[in-house]
């Protein structure tokens, strides 16, 4: 069966998230029944991120096998009517056949996360749901500063959901960058993989270095502690985008 | 009585547009209930750009009259407080008392409008309302070159709506670039003032370039006919945004 990469883009604020879950929308359903309206096949598609509920995507990957031998751009276009008559707030960027060896989640070598922060007095307005708004002034340089500390490999039990189902929590950060760009706080994180909330729960607590609340020394410390509790709040996820997945040969 | 500076934002998507009508929400509605529940006061609040509906703002000016001084900050965050309670889509950026000579719409020198096109085959997922979406493949240098033969004093019958209400279709445009970011084509025009539909007329226009139906002679042509029939699509309103007023001293 030939098998297809799939690029999508989607606005997570209506989804439970990425995975299927009974009697709640998420994205994988959403595809796969754009994907049954195409084709008549029942499939299930594998992503790369297993993005929570109101997490984004300007590209996750996903992969899908077909009956067919369909033309890339046809499943694309075909897909993407489907997914608008259904009124979903998902789009597919591309569609290509790809080998069989392909396989969006256990083939990716990279992740790359982008969050958001709407840091200002006033409440975003035009960008509601899609970034998180901190009223209070962060100091971004701070937060850029304190984050180098948690690159590289550690255990990092203490930015990782109660929930996570890993089976270690070693993971290798290879990117932490705090940028501000006017009144928005961007955070850029890149690693081969994440564990379950550790986007969100190393934003939130380098929040509370922004806000003075901790120091640089906090959050190593509360690295060192590989311990839950010592996570700042986890931020929500809004400001969270899924904006790349590397794989071999590009 | 104080007058006060409100420097707003706000999505354009679920509103009438900005100014008061009878049944219908309107931008102008949502911020002067905020104020009633601020201050008690009935009051009207006149813009520096009347936007049409589903037009946004990132940076729309208006002032108001109230009995009482206020700090500006005070009533930036109460304003941001009751807008949020009523679900408006609308913030107020900032508030400043300022001189009996402001008028928000009579003294602005200078307007400026931002207008962006998802320009590529798959619709948009997370810009879904803000953008407008072109699937044909657009060259935005050919809509840059052509849109410099608009610029300067004209008679722009052309590019005005018919329920234009301004004594003279004669308006003096300043700017209007076209330029590509990716997948997105962002078109920026100023003029101290515009005509209703103005924006919109010549993006639709411009597209038409874009997508080779025009040559830059047809949109010259365009103008010089000064003639509503001659213009091409009115390009719809998600994609719009008052971004900036100028006024004297800043």
């Amino acid at each position: 069966m030939p098998r297809y990469r799939i690029d999508l883009e989607y606005d997570g604020g209506p989804y439970a998230g990425w995975q299927r879950q009974a009697g709640l929308p998420t994205v994988q359903q959403a595809v796969e029944e754009a994907i049954f309206r195409l084709s008549g096949e029942t499939v299930s598609i594998r992503g790369a991120g297993r993005t929570d509920a109101g997490v984004h995507a300007t590209a996750q990957v996903a992969h899908v096998d077909l009956m067919k031998q369909w033309r890339g751009d046809t499943v694309r276009d075909a897909l993407n009517a489907h997914l608008r008559q259904a009124g979903e707030r998902v789009a597919v960027l591309a569609a290509a056949q790809v080998g069989d060896d392909f396989d969006a989640r256990f083939s990716a070598l990279g992740r790359h996360y982008l969050y958001r922060i709407s840091n200002r007095r006033a409440p975003p307005a035009l960008d509601k749901g899609k970034v998180w708004w901190v009223p209070k002034a962060l100091d971004a340089g701070a937060m850029h500063h304190a984050a180098q500390l948690l690159l590289g490999r550690h255990d990092f039990t203490t930015f990782r959901s109660s929930q996570c189902q890993a089976n270690s929590p070693i993971r290798t950060l290879d990117r932490l960058d705090v940028t501000r760009l006017g009144d928005e706080i961007e955070i850029r994180a890149s690693a081969r993989s994440f564990l379950h909330n550790q986007v969100r729960s190393m934003v939130g607590s380098l929040k509370r270095v922004g806000d003075g609340a901790w120091t640089s020394a906090d959050l190593g410390a509360a690295l060192e502690a590989a311990n839950r509790a010592a996570c700042g709040q986890v931020a929500p996820p809004d400001g969270l985008y899924l904006t790349g997945v590397d794989y071999p040969d590009g």
